[in-house]
């Protein structure tokens, strides 16, 4: 270990690398439950292409996996520290390399945070538009190596979307370069977005080019206030129906009101046991708010009556309503997401669960596009665990993406498979697409130093 | 031949095979010049995945080559046959299989022609946005094959960004469904984006899941005359200025409206030298058109002033200025796209350029996005070819490919690389792209037999 800190500084220089015991604890793991913690053997803070390769080449020549980091706000465990890793923190590399106003695209380091680019485009009226509730830390390598979703993804698209090209150091230390600079381009095959999403296991993204969206004028945000969540997820089919496209179609159930009035102070489960925001925007913003209002009424809603102060700042309650509080052991988040059809019935089925296994259950989703974060918890003992908990926990669990499996579903929506949901790609992938996959991974990376055990 | 075709009848039924001199002629080539012709040795019209997978597993066992084919109508050679191969014609799968109205999604067999998928989810209030200009003809298999663009992709994306699951069948004749039925899914690699625009190399498309988005109630187009073809380029930057995202912004010049006046007797080459069609949609439409107008017209340009049926006709004749005529060597039709900024610049290097070759140039342009569709060609001789002429059509073309590399543009938006571009291909990818390329087509088609020698 004392070799693998002293071949690192040497190379980057002393100022990039620590193995002091506190830092290594700290960039161990993400937010997500840990079910193998691993003490990496160092933490590496490139400045430069020059200072990733230099280290990929190292760590390729010494078999010491590397670990890739943005800002540790995963929710999988795709930043989770391996068996003999190092983390390699991309944070340095955190410039706005571009902004390039008239052409609608950006380039950056892939230490930038989301809502750093976002403040930094906004004065010409643009936007990155992928905004995971996340966005004020979590960094754009970080959101393009989990294809990133967010609120507004439903109107605007994933982070996929917005990615034009991307700069990877691979597996050998080589650095290439994917994609184009114009909106479209179909020369070759589309290997920017297959590393989009590879949660770091077949590059490390060191450069991104993104196309930029418009930063709407106009943006009219509507609450809608529903006395059982079935009702509100409702909701979300009837705006479809109207066919109008919100840029936010967010749905809390009870649960998540509680908490936000604990922490908050707000009133909002006294108001309703559901609530539906919704947002649009642009040019026809009023007019589909018109509608949108005019329908959630017509399904039982009680719907703020204009374009309110109190509804946008829901929404920013909304931001928020993840993370603040760690999953652990205790409490975990998950990421399904069904065929919007399903919704409805899918709320209903997760509620049932939480009773049949008496476990805690909220939920808020990114309704628009049926992702569902529901979380389960159990209530934490003050000196020991209750295993039956604990299992009734977990039995919850799988419970839950079998069913939005049996629904046309997916284990994850936008969060990614990390480590912690491995233990159900199976269940999603017959063997032969997981085949495909490990394959690939070969090829880019024979010797399995890219996050290893992550994704696939 | 007797043997392949023999048993290629005994699989799949007389019927579906055929040999006939004039069938092997007609589906010998797509819309795209030919270097290098080929007569297939028999043309197979597979009606169900199992006829596909037969077909695949026996001519991987002759070791014959599969040139999957659409309607045909590629402009890349991408449905050229090649040496010792079978055409396989989808054009009997063409089933909608499922319209999911509330999922907004359907499932479709790969034959299903564009313009019948949007027909048939029309009533429901949706549509299959991406729209290539062929759309009446060529099918929703061909589109994913070359990820192709339209009209109105800027605005909604393009075949990519509407396709959620893929059945595939492999080399080897196994069949493999990649995606999934949500809008959003983040399971493992992106399989599905690395099938589409694969061009036929890495597998048989033979079932397609597709994202369907709201068919706007509003439509608003504005035609836009101008003195020259640099300001109506500059005026697609200035709609993008004013922050307006158009469903269609196309960009025609002199030589096309030219064409147009002489094919259906209209009189635009006597109103400009060229026009910009504009039309916004949905429920902004009528603000934006009013934006759109203004900026238009404060750029010189004679706008009409009301939504307008003129204006709507002339988006329908955009729709056929390109096949009017077929490339052959003395016509080609290019795809370059450029970033944005470029666009007025290209424009006016691909007209010096034309003059420096001395031959004949138009211009049409899905400019929102920057992609140019040039087309270069010279007077056909009635006797025999000029052989200096055709010189300087081949120096014109590789010209405006040099440019439009060197403004950080690349050699194909929209319409793939086939077989006639390749040679350009070098140009845009270093070797080290092409080669992982390379790799990627070994993994999933060892021998080779899938559409080779096209794509990569
Ligand atoms: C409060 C909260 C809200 C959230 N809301 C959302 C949401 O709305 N939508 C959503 O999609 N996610 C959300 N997340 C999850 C998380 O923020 C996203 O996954 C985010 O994209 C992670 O970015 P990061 O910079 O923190 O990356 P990290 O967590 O550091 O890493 C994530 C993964 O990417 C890899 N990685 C990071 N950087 C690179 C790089 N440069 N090259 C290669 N691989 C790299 C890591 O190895 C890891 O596998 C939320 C998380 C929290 C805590
Ligand atoms: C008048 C005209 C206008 C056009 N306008 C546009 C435009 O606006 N935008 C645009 O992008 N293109 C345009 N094109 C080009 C062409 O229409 C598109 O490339 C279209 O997607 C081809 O579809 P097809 O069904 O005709 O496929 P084909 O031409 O038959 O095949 C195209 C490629 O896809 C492969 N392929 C076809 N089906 C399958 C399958 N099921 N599985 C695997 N591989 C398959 C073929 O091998 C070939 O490589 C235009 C062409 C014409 C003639």
């Amino acid at each position: 270990m004392g070799n693998v800190l002293d071949g690192l500084a040497g190379i980057v220089g002393d100022d990039k690398v620590t193995a002091k015991e506190e830092d290594l604890l700290r960039y161990a793991v993400d937010q997500a439950p840990v079910t193998d913690f691993q003490l990496p053997l160092a933490v590496v803070f490139p400045e430069s292409v020059a200072d990733v390769q230099a280290v990929v080449r190292s760590c390729a020549a010494a078999g010491i996996a590397i670990v890739p980091r943005g800002a540790g706000t995963g929710v999988s465990g795709g930043a989770h520290a391996t068996r003999n890793s190092i983390i390699l923190s991309l944070e340095r590399m955190d410039r706005i390399l571009a902004i390039n106003a008239d052409d609608e695209t950006a380039v950056v380091e892939p230490g930038v945070v989301n809502a750093v680019l976002n403040e930094a485009v906004a004065p010409y009226g643009l936007m990155y538009a992928p905004d995971p509730a996340s966005f004020r830390s979590s960094t754009i390598g970080g959101n393009v190596a989990t294809n990133a979703g967010g609120l507004r993804c439903a109107k605007y698209g994933v982070t996929r979307d917005s990615v034009l090209a991307l700069d990877v150091v691979l597996a050998d230390g080589s650095l290439i370069h994917t994609g184009h600079q114009t909106f479209k381009g179909v020369a070759g095959y589309d290997l920017t977005g297959l590393l989009v999403g590879s949660e770091g296991t077949l590059g490390i993204v060191v450069g991104v080019t993104v196309r930029l969206k418009y930063l709407p004028q106009e943006v009219h945000t509507i609450a809608a206030f529903y006395p059982d969540f079935r009702s509100a997820a409702a909701g979300v089919l009837a705006v479809g129906k109207a066919r109008v496209q919100p840029a936010i179609m967010e749905l809390l159930d009870g649960g998540t009101l509680a908490q936000l009035d604990d922490l908050y102070g707000s009133d909002l489960r006294a108001r309703g046991r559901s609530l539906l925001l919704v947002q649009t925007d642009g040019f026809g913003a009023a007019a589909e708010a018109d509608v949108v209002r005019r329908v959630l009424q017509a399904g039982g809603a009680t719907v703020t009556t204009e374009a309110s102060a109190e509804a946008e700042r829901l929404v920013e309650l909304r931001r928020h309503s993840r993370g603040a509080e760690v999953d652990d052991e205790y409490r975990v988040g998950e990421d399904v997401a069904v065929p919007r059809s399903r919704l409805v019935d899918y709320v209903a089925a997760l509620e049932s669960m939480a009773a049949q296994y008496q476990v805690q259950l909220k939920v808020v989703a990114h309704a628009g596009d049926g992702n569902l974060h529901p979380t389960f918890w159990i209530e934490r003992q003050a000196d020991a665990v209750d295993p039956d908990a604990m299992e009734r926990l977990q039995s919850a669990l799988d419970h839950s993406i079998t069913e939005a499996l049996a629904v046309g579903g997916t284990i994850t929506g936008e969060h990614g498979v990390g480590q912690y949901k491995l233990r159900w790609l199976g269940q999603e992938q017959p063997e032969a697409v997981r085949e495909l996959q490990r394959r690939i991974k070969d090829l880019f990376d024979p010797s399995g130093i890219l996050n290893p055990g992550k994704a696939i």
